[in-house]
C-alpha cells in the first residue's frame, strides 16, 4: 500500500515550524508496511489543499493530512476535504456534547467560545475519531480506492489517533508486508569509501535495499527489508547487517542507530569506568552532547573547558614549557587529558584542542585538530588532523574525532594514528 | 515571485530525519519576499524525482531542490534534473580539479574515491555554484520561466548555498521594493504578555509588520518594512523598532537580532571583564553557545562542567555542608558561581545547577534550575524557578535564564528574583 502525507499550515511555509509531525508519521507508517512515497506541505489556502488532495489520492492508497483542523478562521482542512470529496459539512450535536464537556472538565481553560463549534462540522459520510489529548476530532473517509485520514496538527494530538486508530487500521487492510529499517553507524571514513566498500552489495540488493546517509563526521548505512512478519523482516536483514559491519570493520560504532555518545556511555557503563574531558576548541560541546542523555551522570563527572592557554595552566596543570610550544599541539592534548583525568578522579580522559577558524590560533592553521585520551594506567594517545570548513564544522569533526578516540579506546580497536608531525 | 521546495531522500520518507532544511530554506526565501507555496518530499527515485520537479516548475517561478547530489549510486538529483531539462549531463575537467584539491588539502579523509568523479557532471546549460564546505557542487539552471537550484540535503553546505549565492540572486531578480527586517529579541517574557504590550502597533501596522515568534527562552518580534531602497525601508522600520523596545522595556536584548550569547560576549568586550562558567545540568551548553561566535576567547575562560556532587566538591570547592543541603539549591548554586570565579581568575562567573529530568535530581522535581552570577566586588546573586517540558527543553531554558542574568548583570539593569524558597 502506498502512502501519502499532507502537511497543512501557513507557518511551514513560513518556515516557522518544521514539519517533524511528518517524520513521526513517516516512521509509523513504514514500521505498519506501508511505502510512504510523497510528502507535501501547503498552507492555510481552500484551494491549494484541495489541488494537494487530488494529487495525493491520485497516487496513493492512503493519504494522511495533517493540520487545519483547529477551532480558528484559518482551520479549513474540513472544508477542504468536504469540496475535493464534493459532500456538504454536517453538524454533528454529539460532537458538540463532547466538546462542551471537555471544556467544562478543563475548567483552566474558560468556557467555550462559539468558534469551537466548528470542530462539531464533519464531512458527510465521513467517520471521526474522538479526540483524547484535544478538542480537534480526528476524520476518516473512502473515496474511492483511497482512504483519506485528517489528523490534528498539534503533535501530541496527531499521535495519539496515528497511534491509537489508523496505524491499527491500516495493519489491518494492509495485511501485506512489514519494512524494517536497520542503521549502521560509522566514523572516521568518508561517503564515498565506504560506498565503495559496500558497492557490490548495493547494486545486487534489492531486499534489503541498501543506502547511505552522510552527517558530519559520520557515515550512516541503512538496510531495510520488507517482509509478510517483524521477524521475517528482521532475518533478512541481520546477514546483511553483518556483512556491511565486516567489511567495515572498526569504523562500525553502532548497528543500532545509537549516536556516538550514546555508544561511549555504554561502553562505560558496561565496563563500570568513569569519563572526564578537557575541551578548548569545543568549548563545552562534549560534555552538553554526553549529558543531553539522561541517565549520563552514571559514567561522565565533568569536563573542564578551558578556553585560554591560561586556563589550560591553571585549571588542568599544563605545565608553563608545554604552553609556550603552543596550545594546539600533541603535547598541550595529553598535558589536558592527563590534567582531566585527575582534576576529576576519571577512569578515561578525554582532550580536545584545535584552531576552530576562521583564524589561524596559536600559531596552528584554521581546521587543525589534536584528540587525546589517558586512563589511569598511564596509558595515552594523541591524534593530529586537519579538519576542512568552517568554525562550526571544525568543531564538529572535533567532537566526533574525540568521542570517537574513547569509543576505540573502550572497545579495545585500534586507535587512529595522527596525519600532522607529533 | 512563487517558490517551491523539493525534499529528495529516502530517509525523508522513512521518518528517518525530519526535514528541517525546508524549515530553514522557507524562512530565508521569506525573508527576501518570496511566497513559498509548496514543499514536496520525494525519495531517492529517477522518475518521482522529475515528476516532481515538473509538478513544482509548473507552478512556482523558483524551484529549490535539496539533496542527492552526493557522491553515492543513490544520489540521482543530477541524472532527474537532466532527465527533466531533456539534456545530457557534462563533465566538466574543472570539477574534478576542484575535487581532487579538496580531498589533497582535507588529507584525513584519504584519497578521493572514482565515485566522486559524479560530482564532476552537470547538466547541460546549467551553472554550478563552487562547494566551499562540501564536494558536491549545487546547480543552477533556467528553464522557460522557472529558475532551478539544487543544494546538498547537508545542512550547512545547504545554507552556505542559500545563504551566499541564491538568495542574493533572488533578491536582484525579484527588483522591485527591498524588504528589510528587524529582529527586537527578548527573554523573560512570555509570547502572550509580549503581545499583549504591543497590541495596538500589531493591529494598526502594515508597513512596517509585526510578527511574533516564541522559541524556548525567548520572543522575537519581527518587525517588515517594505520600500523602493533599503534606506527607505530602514526608515520606516526605525521608528516602530523604537517603540516596541520602550514598550518592552529592559526585557529587550538586542535590536540586531543578536542572541543572547553574541550579546553577552558584546557587552563583556565593552566593558573589558572576562567571564567564566561552572555547570552542572547544561553540561557544557552555555561554553559551547559562547565559543561557536569567533572571538569568544577574548571575553571567555572557560567553564567547569561538574556533573557529580562529588565534582562540584573537588574542581569547584562547594563545601560539604553545602551539598549535603542538595545540589539544586541556592546555596549550591551560588558556591559554584564563587568557586568557578576563583577557579579561571574571571572577572564574573556564572552558576548552572537543576533537574533536568525526566527523574527528580538529589530531592528536586524535574525542571527545578537554579542560576546565580558572582563577580570579583563580591556582589553574588541567585535564581530558582521551574522550567515545563522536557529535557532538552528544562536545559535550554536554564542557559537562556543564566545568559540572561549575566546580560542584565552587565547591563546594570534589575535581577529577577526567584520563584523559588531560597
Amino acid at each position: 500500500m502506498r502512502a501519502e502525507i499532507v502537511a497543512v499550515g501557513t507557518e511551514l511555509l513560513l518556515g516557522q515550524i518544521a514539519d517533524t509531525n511528518a517524520r513521526w508519521m513517516s516512521e509509523r507508517l513504514a514500521d505498519a508496511g506501508l511505502d510512504v512515497t510523497h510528502h507535501q506541505a501547503v498552507g492555510d489556502n481552500l484551494e491549494r489543499i484541495v489541488e494537494a488532495l487530488r494529487l495525493a489520492a491520485g497516487r496513493a492508497d492512503v493519504v494522511l493530512v495533517s493540520g487545519g483542523l483547529g477551532p480558528t478562521e484559518d482551520d479549513i482542512t474540513r472544508d477542504a476535504i468536504a469540496a475535493f470529496a464534493g459532500v456538504p459539512l454536517v453538524f454533528h450535536a454529539e460532537l458538540e456534547t463532547m466538546l462542551r464537556e471537555k471544556f467544562r472538565r478543563w475548567s483552566a481553560i474558560g468556557t467555550m467560545p462559539a468558534s469551537n463549534l466548528r470542530q462539531a462540522y464533519v464531512p458527510q459520510g465521513a467517520r471521526w475519531i474522538v479526540p483524547d489529548r484535544g478538542t480537534a476530532p480526528g476524520l476518516a473517509l473512502q473515496l474511492g480506492g483511497t482512504r483519506l485520514y485528517a489528523v490534528p496538527g498539534v503533535p501530541d494530538e496527531m499521535q495519539e489517533m496515528i497511534g491509537g486508530t489508523i496505524v491499527p487500521e491500516l495493519r489491518a487492510l494492509a495485511g501485506g508486508d512489514v519494512i524494517v529499517s536497520r542503521i549502521v553507524r560509522c566514523a572516521g571514513m568518508g561517503e564515498s569509501a565506504v560506498a565503495e566498500r559496500l558497492a557490490d552489495l548495493f547494486a545486487s540488493s534489492t531486499n534489503p535495499t541498501i543506502a547511505y546517509l552522510a552527517s558530519m563526521g559520520e557515515v550512516k548505512v541503512r538496510i531495510t527489508a520488507k517482509a509478510p512478519s517483524r521477524a521475517q523482516a528482521e532475518a533478512l536483514a541481520e546477514p546483511v547487517v553483518a556483512e556491511v559491519r565486516g567489511r567495515l570493520g572498526d569504523v562500525v560504532f553502532s548497528e543500532d542507530d545509537e549516536s556516538l555518545e550514546q555508544t561511549v556511555l555504554r561502553l562505560l557503563g558496561a565496563s563500570g569506568r568513569t569519563l572526564a574531558c578537557a575541551e578548548s576548541l569545543t568549548g563545552g560541546g562534549v560534555g552538553a552532547r554526553l549529558t543531553a542523555l539522561a541517565g549520563a551522570s552514571a559514567s561522565f563527572i565533568g569536563s573542564a573547558v578551558v578556553y585560554t592557554a591560561e586556563a589550560k595552566g591553571r585549571v588542568l596543570g599544563v605545565p608553563e614549557n608545554v604552553l609556550a610550544g603552543g596550545t594546539v599541539t600533541e603535547a598541550c592534548a595529553l598535558a589536558m587529558a592527563t590534567g582531566a583525568r585527575d582534576l576529576y578522579g576519571a577512569d578515561v580522559a578525554l582532550a580536545l584542542t584545535g584552531a576552530a577558524g576562521p583564524e589561524p590560533h596559536d600559531g596552528a592553521a584554521p581546521g587543525t585538530i589534536w584528540v587525546a585520551v589517558a586512563d589511569t594506567t598511564g596509558f595515552t594517545h594523541a591524534r593530529g588532523f586537519v579538519s576542512r570548513g568552517e568554525r562550526d564544522r571544525v568543531r564538529r569533526w572535533a567532537e566526533q574525532a574525540g568521542l570517537d578516540l574513547v569509543r576505540r579506546h573502550l572497545e579495545g580497536v585500534p586507535l587512529p594514528a595522527s596525519s600532522l608531525p607529533g
